[in-house]
């Protein structure tokens, strides 16, 4: 729908892997090739961009080796990059560089499509030493085409920050709808903004969220560890009554937040 | 603002410590009586509400028992209850009736007050049997004329919910920032709305915030002891591989935070 905008669209052809998906896809892209069958799709594509959950995104690598053209591109929109990139930059070589678009919601399927989901977000690029130069322009030219801002990095680089700014969020935003819930769950008829906000992330879809953190589980598993930590700080500076502690480690909070970080 | 709107603007009056602070409401309330002196404020009112950090608002206790009209109900908006309550119900008699209304921003200062905020928030009234009848009911028109609907508990339930709905939401937004930004905080660039939403709150007035933990620092310790025990879990679950078990999590806290309570 990002690529479909403006005064001139991209020509844009969808594959799923379910009737109604491509039914759907349909609606929302009219004019566009639609279908189930992966030949017809990326038969004459000159760059395939692979939106599907991590582990689906590198079983396609061999089938998709066999039908895209030889000069065309391939890109990815997966939350991890290190397993993707590694997985398929053997089957489909220089001609896949790895992306991932930092956007999206708690909402997925289809019906949570948005033409302005990009504008302004980052997409990291992770290309590698054996990226092909012509790709590595053309995934470029398409997500900046989106509306994105670009980032590059090497894919291990991109899993350790990504645990931190976005996997971290999500486990830590499921764990506090536990740990808010559980005793009395009649406590959420008092929620405002605040709870609201902070656990949004964690009506994300189960099954692709537990696949990605699970993909990326040692450096998420750090960052817990982080914030378990940060958490027993507080706690103890509470239980001491130590006002200069907490007051000092909420400015700290405050202030980190706020800092102003180098436009990508 | 709330109090102002609509057909019937009920008279509000406002007093505020500092003179800067009493010019600007006078901005956002024209036709109001605004001063730095209480008397000149409390002396004729029907109803005192008190919107102060939870100590401010005890230890404003004395003078305002000397200043108020026999008549006068009290209020205020403090975010813990049990203290407010104990502090000021043996100085102001049953005519003070607590209240805490659920909402507000990461914003403070005048310049953060808009006039629809309440419109649909929970208060929570926190009356007790001392409370003198008519006060209670002045208290609770008040609170609904601002677009609040209304909840009744006893402070010391209020402090239990509300640790765990809004102070541990608090805590643990302020040691997600610690935890996600302090190792390399320029991974803060890559962050896109789950990141900025679920520590939004981190960015509360860290003054103010230290108060409402400390004052209610027993049972939002306990709330970060659960938190610390539901992300170990999720850790142990990611470290071993253990898919079913990181679903099951993801799967619970979405079910959890979406399951409809029944209205206050």
């Amino acid at each position: 729908m990002a690529l479909r905008r403006g005064p001139n669209p991209r020509p844009v052809s969808v594959w799923a892997r379910r009737a109604e998906a491509v039914e759907q896809a349909g609606k929302y892209l009219p004019g566009c090739r639609v279908s189930t069958d992966l030949a017809a799709i990326v038969g004459d594509c000159s760059i395939a961009v692979l939106c599907l959950p991590p582990k689906s995104i590198v079983s396609l690598g061999p089938e998709l080796a066999k039908l895209l053209p030889p000069d065309a591109a391939a890109t990815d929109a997966g939350s991890v990059k290190r397993s993707i990139v590694e997985g398929l930059e053997p089957i489909l070589g220089g001609r896949f560089v790895g992306a991932h678009p930092m956007a999206g919601s708690e909402r997925n399927g289809i019906a949570a499509a948005s033409a302005d989901l990009y504008d302004g977000a980052v997409c990291i690029l992770t290309p590698t030493p054996a990226s092909n130069p012509a790709a590595l322009e053309s995934v470029r030219s398409l997500w900046r085409e989106t509306g994105c801002r670009l980032v590059e990095m090497a894919a291990a680089d991109h899993d350790r920050a990504v645990a931190r700014i976005s996997h971290l969020p999500h486990a830590a935003a499921a764990s506090l709808v536990h740990a808010a819930l559980s005793a009395d769950a009649s406590v959420a008829k008092l929620a405002a903004g605040g709870f609201r906000d902070s656990t949004r992330i964690a009506s994300s879809a189960p099954a692709m969220w537990s696949e990605i953190l699970l993909d990326n589980a040692a450096e998420v598993s750090a960052g817990i560890a982080d914030l378990q930590t940060r958490l027993g700080e507080l706690k103890l500076a509470l239980e001491s009554g130590n006002r200069p502690a907490v007051e000092a480690f909420l400015s700290g909070a405050r202030e980190l937040r706020a800092k102003p970080q180098p436009e990508p």
